[in-house]
């Protein structure tokens, strides 16, 4: 029963037999599983819909792109109990026979509805909803939040990024200081689908097929004892390098790189310097004429240091004459807006709308829809309705799944993905593509009908509890 | 050569041939790739010595606790490139045959130095020290960097939320919060590192043997008709459970609580209430004096709803009787300090001690050791010197793995790594533990031959520069 891989702290994947935590039943809050013994305990499967959903925008963020579609769409098809999963569950002593054996035939056999993948959101819009029989919409709650809060988080972030940066290239460089390696991954997938170019990341270059890029280190400038030895050595491997010049003085540096050239010849290859410290703004200035007054005009300008959407700004304010930005710890973490308050509601049990009544955290009840209302292609509002009527617009929600199978999303579709969020941020009002919080936010509507049905159960519930 | 596993964003784990990107030696940088084939062909395997440490403090921090060892030395282990990656490699028609041989055999052989997983760290102090040949000690950077980072932003946002509450209980709810699943795995696990008695993940309390808790949340109340039919269902299932009461009115709920401990007499065994909403000390307040009129004083108050240190500390200074907390999303994304500027630099190759230049980031040449100065038992300083130099006071770098082969760490290594985090903050200057930055920091000293060696080495290289 137990797992001889199954040490503390240490799960061996090169042991194909481990449990594996990260594509696991088992990652989930204790509290779902305990719900799921009450629920069929009580007979309580009918079908539910939960939306997931933020109420509030992070101070620093006009908007939000949704991601992480694909993730929770690969783990609500693949979702299951192992025996030893089970066996493990059945140890702790906490559980009925009972929930142990719907465990052991659990499939997620749902549908799902949601924005597509790339897509712009607002305050209280569903950006996902589930519609299954109640303790598998449940159980699946924590999953789906954190994919969702994760890749929505960085898909925001490295957007904003890519708009600072107005046509130039932006990398990911985040890995090393992402929250963990699923984050790494993520944080490269979404920087990717909002318009970065590339990661530094190769196993994340491998997963989503996208473009792995980068050069060298400081390291290797000091591993060697003398920097023109280790540029002349680098570039021998790699012809069409970046050369890495801030080491030790970045204008010198520059300069060894155009005697490099000069000795060279015709053999040159070398495409771009990367500065990674001082005053950017400056040393590029500096650097670009040094290049180009020894005809270098064809060499780029890789900036990057601390790098996020603000200092990017300021630098192309500034006219600093860099061609491209790596961009790491910011991407990674996010840190002026590293969580959202994302949550995953019941809002209708057996045909019911549903709604909680906690002060300052009230939910409206039933299934949505979101219809946005465009201007001569521009955004210019979004009405959240129940999802039987019809508004003019837009209508953001569209199956994904049926019955626990995901609709084929067709080829190449972290590509039309990444076309779809470009679509987005270009038709969104220019105002909220400002760095600091828009004065008048992005307007969104509740319809009448929506109104109405929140009044009407707001007032069923609260004349329940004076009673 | 293709994974027919191996999709646009996914990867399937239930199939266990498939490629894991989590555990995959691609897990790097690309140009950890890069300048491993410069050096091969340059020949350059001589013994670095690389040392990750952090230049500054994040603003609202005191002090960091060092985490992530294990899952570092795991890494070491169990790093290759199996074929399938290889010939990933290679279809890349980027790298060298010499390079992809290098890799088929790679494996990591070195020595790694650390300071004990829960020790407290200043700025400039080696945390990890990787002492191996130079291609080894060079790709592993962006895992090592990745796993010492994420964990030790866990567990410093831990250790000041536990202290915050001094004494009472603290278990991580940020799993649907946290950057990603390894996120929430580790956050679970430097939680309880920091002194949280446990986890809402179920993987992570299985993964790390570690209490996994949790009861109830709104959707289980609002999914039956009626509070009372939900708190009598789930008692009937868990009866020595904690009963979630703000779904409508928080003291409504108590009271139904009193209710079912009149209706059930001995048979009630419902051990807490949980407050998730509203004015957390207003309302446990009311809650305590409703339920020990009731004669119910045994049952404990937890409370949960955007707690942070901060929020606890304002909570037990208004006298609140909160028992517990539990903690989400600010104990899984830190974000009053989400990022640390962890780096791994290489301080010496072949022998000879190595530093780079660059304005405002300069680092210490040579390999170091910290030793750790005490007074009656209080942590009084620390004085960063060169490795071989014995100086007074303990010295926190300890070898833990040799040859690439871990040292046993012996059984329980959790547990003990757990009380020896208690006695770091034990020992640690109480102006330390308070929440805002102390006016007067840590003492950390350089000792006199590590800033002559310094010295030395910076004006060798200025005086290269000019040459």
């Amino acid at each position: 029963m137990d797992n001889h891989c199954f040490n503390f702290k240490r799960y061996s994947l090169l042991d194909n037999h481990c449990f594996n935590p990260h594509h696991s039943a088992l990652f989930t809050d204790l509290y779902e599983l305990t719900m799921l013994q009450a629920y069929y305990a009580e007979g309580m499967t009918a079908t539910a819909v939960f939306e997931l959903f933020f109420r509030e925008l992070p101070a620093r963020r006009n908007y939000i792109m949704a991601a992480g579609l694909d993730d929770v769409l690969s783990y609500l098809e693949e979702l299951r109990f192992t025996d030893d999963e089970l066996a493990w569950l059945e140890q702790r002593g906490q559980f009925s026979e009972a929930l142990l054996e719907a465990l052991r035939h659990f499939r997620f056999t749902g549908d799902v509805y949601a924005v597509p993948e790339g897509t712009i959101v607002f305050e209280n819009e569903p950006v996902v909803q589930v519609v299954a029989p109640l303790p598998e919409a449940q159980l699946v709650e924590t999953y789906v939040l954190n994919q969702i809060h994760l890749q929505s988080v960085a898909a925001t972030k490295a957007a904003r990024v890519v708009t600072a940066a107005q046509g130039r290239n932006v990398v990911d460089f985040g890995s090393r200081r992402s929250h963990g390696t699923d984050a790494a991954l993520k944080v490269a997938c979404t920087s990717y689908l909002a318009g970065a170019i590339g990661t530094s990341n190769v196993a994340a270059g491998r997963l989503y097929a996208i473009p792995a890029l980068g050069t060298m280190a400081h390291s290797y400038i000091q591993a060697h004892t003398d920097e023109m030895a280790a540029f002349k050595a680098f570039a021998r491997e790699f012809p069409e390098t970046t050369l890495l010049v801030d080491t030790y003085d970045t204008l010198a540096g520059v300069h060894k790189t155009i005697d490099l050239a000069r000795q060279l010849g015709d053999a040159f290859k070398v495409q771009a310097i990367r500065l990674d410290s001082g005053d950017l703004a400056e040393l590029a200035r500096s650097s670009r004429k040094l290049l180009d007054e020894a005809g270098l005009e064809h060499i780029k300008i890789i900036a990057s240091s601390g790098l996020d959407e603000y200092k990017i700004t300021r630098l192309l304010e500034r006219g600093a004459p860099i061609d491209g930005f790596g961009v790491g710890t910011e991407l990674a973490v996010s840190a002026d807006a590293p969580d959202i308050d994302f949550s995953y509601k019941l809002v209708a049990y057996d045909g019911q709308p549903r709604m909680k009544l906690s002060s300052s955290k009230v939910n409206r009840p039933g299934r949505k829809q979101v219809f946005r209302v465009r201007d001569d292609g521009r955004m210019v509002g979004d009405i959240i309705a129940r999802c039987d009527e019809t508004l003019e617009g837009e209508a953001l929600l569209a199956p994904v799944m049926q019955n626990g199978k995901r609709l084929d999303p067709g080829q190449d579709s972290l590509a039309k993905a990444r076309e779809h969020a470009r679509a987005q941020l270009e038709a969104l009002p220019s105002a909220l593509k400002t760095l600091e919080r828009a004065k008048a936010g992005y307007p969104v509507k509740i319809s009448a009908a929506l109104t109405t049905l929140t009044e009407e159960l707001q007032r069923a519930l609260e004349c329940k509890l004076r009673s």
